[in-house]
């Protein structure tokens, strides 16, 4: 494996600060920091969050990831006057997010508008090893002459979420001349969270502490000579309690204990053993490409950088969130974006992320039978916006209208019901991949059976067929329908795989089997047309079809509903996102390549592509169909929806999904790894642009590492394990060669058809 | 009279952003809104509040002040470019606040990074005609070619007190092309805050509305000419509503009303009326001298300015706090400042405010009789921080030390009880400036009772005397001790005046007045010793005594905390602040020349004036001993507190009492004001940098303008008036000139001494 590349910031800019911010954001499941500089800036968003730390401010207001106190900023005064790229001339500038270490690091040279030069370097990085752990460093060289270098830093409670305050604070307290620690408790009395940082400044001739205004902060002033190089350590150890067994006194003095612990390793040696740990999660997870184009091995980096920083995988009382913890976008809230985009990463590298992120679902089972009942159905209806309790956090009205003064009813909590059976598709998923009949025997099986218990509920009988009236489906732009192909589809197969499961693990619920059954024979799926054209829903091919071009150019900024209200929109064939072409992605084994091309070429030029997962869904699906140049140019701008040039792409965090979606479109659309009937498929079709495409998959258990390139395809294997390649099954261990015209070499190993194994 | 003067921001500094915020502050006693730029600083605290809102933000906090949304600020963007004058180069400043008028300006000339020049221009001000009126206008002219001005404003609800959010949103709206309305609950429910704004910036191309984040604002974009003026008026009306009759909507309804009406007047006209206002306001109180340093004025008109704008006269149910509404400190609590620093002036010139600031005691009886009541005293034992409700506000323990994790209790609210003859003192000068019998009757007598009998229980006999003990004096470095004579003489003071009233009144408690009479009796006010020297308290006189000169070098700093615990520094000679030395200047009458000059003389070198409240009264009790020179001294480093060097004076808000301080020390130190026995008494004493001395007073309901110089005291009034001039006592009406020999003559009108009238 080459080392993973860096994202490089290329100049410091006011108005791309907070896209960076979350570009760069460092984490590790656990905690998630926002790449802030260390000095402030009024546009800048300082953000630190914990997975699964959410609070409701106030009434009316929204459960929500709480940004926690700062521990970032640094205030830097250089011969008094303070240190802001604001003012002066910034005359050298280097900043990089380091993917194979996960270290940040800036180093640039300021002309201070008096003239003299000061050169600032400073590096942090999240531990991959220890949760908790935040470490940084700070130097400050006066490069013109003897300067004096005050430093202010410590910990920051007045950060809120954009004026919403969620933290009480519990105490503040100095240790010595280098800890300092505060714990905070939420609104609610429920969670405390205490962080403490050791702070050290080499040299510091002066240093005092104050604590005023939630702001408890450690004053270092130093007298340096020309060339001196002033550091800052700084070392933050962030805990959370939502359930303490200790007091919190002993609590509160552990977390001390474990930061001093970290204090006396110091910050070489800390990056040294987080670096270690990142060096082995690459390993086994790495996709490599020899591209034409180099920003193609950063989009993959970086999407794998971020899948792992976003993903809570030691809390499975935890999922991951739609911004992951890069910003405050959705309020931190986890979508159907998590079963979808984000799980098969994990699934096909680590499978018991992905079970983790299940058995999140399966915890909060009693939240999603709670909303299908009051809603009349049965089963699980699972909140469209979750967050640590399982309950619904969607907003029940959208924000006001601030012309009417009326808030609207939000209609994904109350029609969007695919989540579902996404959530049923992704632990079928998970059971094909691993084959692990524990979860199945429980968790598995007790989330078809509810999901499916839903969906029979949630059928109406019309004219001796069933129906599915009222839904939203993933196209968000048809509000309020009958019988959207996605949803039926899917409701189809979730109920279809939950009564295979009953029968194989010997459920004996006649009722249930007898209902699933009458399900499945009676729910009316929407069959495709001459054309191969499958309608996305009773009426959509009924309304009246308009010229996109000028939207889809603009895609992702929802351009159109300047134009148009959204009842219009509704009443017109546009689309905001793939909806029967996701269907074919999801259900691959059900749809034959006719039928993907025939609706990839109806509904892509009525989709507008306003929403982040779109583009990399049409690319996978063009590139099953044999069109990966088409698929190549979705990919791309798939990859770019964030890394782009956009200046606010992703102020208030990063599109987790499209980071799924960057490794999906490399993986099941270039490799073209997909799975029907529960066996795992290989049909790769590089784009041009590509000369090889590496990375390790696992399946059943067995790790791989399948290289692509325009001639051969390589799978190294220490297990054996079978598979189809280009519709060929067949059988390898060790290394083997199959070249695109079938011929299969053994490298070493074996390698050989089903036919000549049979 | 001629004209108020200006107060400058001499030049644009980033440290001294706060200090000028709080200095240069326009309110009208109903809100106060900082001077804060328009545009962002990281550093800038910006602020509106509104006289005696208050709220307490999570558990453990403490009630205060509430900082709310903002309107102030302004986004101007210059071809793209933020505006900041960070960066860039300011070619001309020009700041000023108009005390005149109470509007605040600025004009200046900025060259962009870029190298174009822009014209920036800003004025504003809050009416003093309409009290919940804001209005302000900024203009934006390019100077160096054609340039595209991006505008956005509105109300940001991301405002904090530091960190703590005391509202929820509770609507946002938009109407028209001009209109924005936020609805603003405090979390307790308990007040609804309508913010309505007016916004237009002519020649806007481009107009539209976001509301997101608790902000709520108006983008314009202008493409304009090189020289084009671009203005954006933006007039705003801020309603309060605690206890409402309306419903939420119609009195929403009313506020935009009242905002449209005062749109359709326009700028200039708002202006022009609260101008007239002030004008008026300015006419009845402006104390003008002739001195040889400019700066002398300049104070006085900065003081009475804030004097005005501090003061809820509009509103007997709130007070004035210790920052006024300039800032944050002190949590926005009022203190005993009120009476006897702030109330004076009030007092001499608009009687009517005294009594609604009296009133304001009257209406909080109840928690002071309560807190007496817990405490095992009786009567009225008024809280040391008051808010709103008239509870105590002092928190229970002060900052946390953030050393040993203890909380300290707050020694004030425990036990500086001469906040209680305070008030007391402070209803008998407004019964000898008024003769309000009405007042007295009621509240006067009410308050009187209530604090004569809190002192009566509050002593305890030891060896046949009553004594007072453990009680902290005005002088907060010597706590806990027994006797201190300002508390003995002023407890003192309380119950004989509260006798006396009683039985003036035919008051026939005759419990009450048998232990009043006996408390007068037996209550111990300590002596003074052969030199003249009255003990500062049972112990002060047995401490030893240390070289103070580095500390009063530095007062204000409160520097002797750094070398000693407080514990320490109440173990010696140490003052804070005038204790013996206030209660000279409490109260005249009761010390003979040569006992105020000794205690002076005493007590000042154990002085280190670390209280905003001490140089003062050292000064005016310097200028009635006779040495107007020391006065002047005092007056103009007490004058300085805020308005001198330093530039973080005043970040959090301006010393309020220090303005009070200022014109007392005008009045009753130059001018010798003083009452002695319910009369007026005249005893000027100009220091030798002051030519003239003119001030209008009000005495018996009667306004007299006085005018001194070296040769002669003038008094004119319309009406007859008798009075004391340096121990003279005369009669005047029209107007009339005393000479310092005693020479009464006769401008118009007549003037006789009491001799000759008699």
């Amino acid at each position: 494996m080459t080392k993973p590349v860096m994202l490089t910031e290329p100049a410091f800019c006011p108005h791309s600060l907070n896209k960076y911010a979350s570009l760069m954001t460092l984490g590790n499941g656990y905690m998630g920091i926002r790449a802030s500089h260390e000095e402030a800036y009024t546009l800048q968003t300082r953000g630190m969050y914990l997975a699964g730390l959410y609070h409701r401010a106030g009434k009316g207001e929204i459960n929500e990831l709480v940004n926690l106190p700062d521990v970032v900023g640094v205030e830097i005064a250089l011969n008094g006057e303070i240190f802001s790229l604001t003012s002066g001339v910034i005359e050298r500038w280097h900043r990089e997010l380091d993917f194979a270490s996960g270290e940040l690091r800036r180093t640039l040279v300021w002309r201070a508008p008096g003239g003299a030069r000061f050169a600032i370097e400073s590096r942090r990085f999240v531990s991959a090893q220890k949760l908790p752990l935040f470490a940084m460093e700070v130097a400050v060289t006066p490069l013109d002459g003897d300067a004096s270098i005050g430093i202010s830093t410590g910990i920051d409670a007045t950060i809120t979420n954009h004026g919403r305050q969620h933290l009480d604070e519990t105490q503040v307290r100095v240790f010595g001349q280098h800890l300092l620690q505060g714990i905070y408790t939420t609104q609610d009395n429920r969670n405390d969270i205490a962080i403490a940082t050791f702070c050290d400044v080499d040299g510091a001739a002066q240093r005092c502490f104050t604590a005023k205004e939630r702001r408890l902060l450690q004053h270092n002033s130093v007298q340096a000579k020309t060339g001196q190089r002033v550091t800052l350590t700084k070392i933050s150890w962030i805990d959370w309690a939502s359930e303490r067994s200790l007091s919190l006194e002993t609590w509160a003095r552990q977390s001390l204990r474990n930061l001093e612990a970290c204090a006396r390793q110091g910050y070489d040696a800390l990056l040294a053993e987080s670096t270690a740990n990142w060096h082995a999660w690459w390993q086994s997870r790495r996709v490599q490409v020899t591209s034409n184009d180099m920003s193609d091995q950063r989009a993959l980096d970086y999407a794998l950088y971020h899948l792992r920083v976003m993903t809570p995988d030691h809390d499975e009382r935890s999922s991951i969130a739609a911004k992951g913890l890069t910003g405050e976008g959705y309020k931190g809230h986890v979508f159907w974006d998590t079963e979808v985009f984000l799980l098969p990463f994990h699934l096909f590298t680590e499978p018991k992320t992905a079970r983790s992120l299940l058995r999140y679902r399966w915890h909060n089972l009693s939240g999603a039978r709670e909303k299908a009942r009051r809603n009349g159905w049965q089963g699980a209806l699972f909140p469209w916006e979750s967050a640590r309790s399982g309950e619904e956090e969607t907003p029940e009205f959208a924000a006001i209208n601030i012309r009417t003064g009326l808030r609207q009813k939000v209609a994904s909590a109350q029609a969007e019901h695919h989540l579902v059976a996404d959530i049923a598709w992704a632990v079928i998923n998970y059971w094909h991949a691993t084959g692990d009949m524990n979860f199945m025997s429980r968790e598995g099986i007790t989330l078809l059976l509810e999901t499916a218990k839903f969906w029979i509920s949630r059928a109406v009988m019309v004219n001796d067929r069933l129906e599915i009236h009222n839904v939203i489906g993933p196209d968000e732009y048809t509000e309020h329908v009958n019988n959207n192909a996605f949803t039926n589809y899917m409701a189809w197969y979730n109920v279809e795989q939950a009564l295979g499961f009953a029968r194989r693990l010997g459920f004996s619920d006649e009722t249930f089997i007898h209902r699933a059954e009458h399900f499945l024979r009676h729910l009316w799926r929407p069959e495709a047309l001459s054309d191969g054209v499958l309608p996305q829903d009773d009426t959509f091919l009924s309304k009246p079809v308009i010229d996109l071009s000028s939207y889809k150019a603009k895609a992702g900024k929802q351009t159109i509903l300047l134009d148009y209200s959204r009842a219009e929109v509704n009443e017109m064939q546009i689309l905001k996102q793939a909806d029967v072409v996701m269907l074919t992605y999801m259900l691959p084994e059900q749809f034959n390549p006719q039928t993907c091309l025939a609706n990839l070429r109806f509904y892509e030029p009525r989709t507008i592509h306003d929403s982040s997962l779109s583009k990399a869904i049409h690319g996978i699906v063009a590139a099953r169909c044999g069109d990966s140049e088409q698929g190549y140019r979705f990919w791309r701008e798939g990859s770019l929806i964030d890394l782009g040039d956009d200046p606010h792409s992703c102020d208030d965090g990063i599109h987790a999904a499209a980071t799924g979606a960057i490794w999906l479109g490399a993986i099941q659309g270039f490799a073209g790894v997909n799975v029907r009937h529960g066996e795992l498929h290989l049909a790769p079709a590089l784009p041009d642009h590509w000369q090889t495409l590496s990375f390790p998959l696992c399946w059943q258990g067995v790790d791989m590492q399948v290289t692509i390139n325009k001639a051969e395809i390589r799978i190294s294997s220490t297990e054996r394990i079978t598979l189809w390649v280009n519709g060929e099954k067949i059988a390898v261990q060790g290394a083997s060669a199959i070249t695109y015209d079938g011929i299969i070499t053994s490298i070493y190993g074996t390698a050989t058809t089903k036919r000549d194994d049979e």
